[in-house]
């Protein structure tokens, strides 16, 4: 049972903009990239077929609060926390910390509510569905006294 | 005095991502774009040069709720109204329709805090300032009544 | 029969990189938007499935030459010509020009190599086929002297 | 002296586009970033700020040869060779391949011609300048058995 995931990342320079900083939509793909890290170390992908049609996790809400900039060739971590889990939908929160000289620092903090669905092949019309219970199995909330307050 | 924008957009291809819908991420450049439609229809740009340095608006926190898909080639219509202007920072609601047979259909919700700062020539490090007069002037809240519930 | 497109474009804040200039690997969005474009004003789609199946066109090769940075808020000409119609394929050239005070300049040139592919429903593999008639009648070879030298 | 580096890059989801694959403007981003990663293997950056004013390397041209897809969680190794080394400016290969059950197999091939340049502070204009004799004396063209034919 997995309740949480750090993932490292270098800011590229395609993920700046002319403020010279990173734009500020790239954290949502950085947080996908470590929500789909933490489904593969648990031996499953963000987006699949297998015998049951193809599934995916679409998302229901996303949400950022940007407290530094990152800029290129920072290192970044990005740790992913269960916040909650329900029948069909995960809660996950993020926090970015920059490596500085002082030690880890937070950059920013977001959250991505996902939905598990099937995509039906013929149409590709999304229906949710209840997270399938080897993958359901495998990942629990955190404990509340790690989660900041939302 | 300003306080609602609309811009309209065609989903173009590289939207998109392998689930065949616009990749969520990208909801945020489409309301950046619109803010800064909005600031041109206003008379000045998203970032600018000017007698007083380099005035910007970096994003203190983003969201945006998901409701229904939009896939290539959809025209969306993006809705901006402002929510809140305080000293230096707005706080700007989006709505996203899409133009289907039966008329426009929200397909999703999202907001923006953007904060006005100058930015050293010098460091690139950037200072809150309040928001100049010549643009606070220009920009007032919507009326209650035509925002939606936080 | 159509052998040229002209599309316009403003360039949006997250099109640009810390450099503050248009990031090189937009202009490659940038062609394939025209080349859409295109496609619909001819009355076709650039990926769509009909009663043959799912047809689309990926790229065998893309180029560009850079001469002049693109910024923030520029708007920009993007001149689609048909250098070439092949059974299977187009090859299609682009000039981008800037509205600048001297008159349209010369910013970028570059072209994309594109094959018509059917996409196999169940498999997902794609199957050069030769371009369908009812599109392959509404293009043409732009006349030799309206290219440039390649 | 250098002539050569190998990055190795897993796909993300939002690399992809509705087609299933790696979107074709995505390469080039993925060939800047093993630039700067095989500059930073060097001891420098591909853009900063010292004691002669920020120095960049903006791309002269760039193109791309698209052999096979790239989908959704590939591990892609790219491969970084220098063709030619000018007094102002580098030719650099590269070669795509993918891990696969059969060994690695070529997916892409390209190429960026990039030149050094100063920026200037308080214009942002951009003047090329020879390379910086610490950065020249780490590079050299590979051996011309190395490189396929352009």
């Amino acid at each position: 049972m997995a309740y949480e995931f750090k993932a490292s990342r270098r800011i590229q320079f395609a993920d700046t903009d002319m403020a010279g900083i990173v734009h500020f939509a790239n954290f949502f793909r950085f947080m996908e990239e470590t929500e789909h890290e933490f489904y593969r170390s648990l031996g499953f992908a963000g987006h699949f077929s297998g015998p049951r049609g193809t599934l995916g996790w679409p998302r229901l809400s996303a949400r950022c609060d940007y407290r530094k900039p990152l800029r290129f060739e920072d290192v970044v971590e990005i740790h992913l926390l269960v916040r909650a889990k329900e029948e069909k939908s995960l809660l996950l929160d993020f926090i970015f910390r920059k490596q500085s000289r002082d030690g880890l620092q937070v950059v920013a903090a977001g959250a991505l509510k996902v939905v598990c669905v099937r995509v039906c092949e013929e149409t590709g019309r999304m229906s949710s569905i209840p997270i399938p219970p080897e993958i359901s199995a495998r990942i629990e909330a955190a404990p509340s006294r790690m989660l900041e307050s939302p």
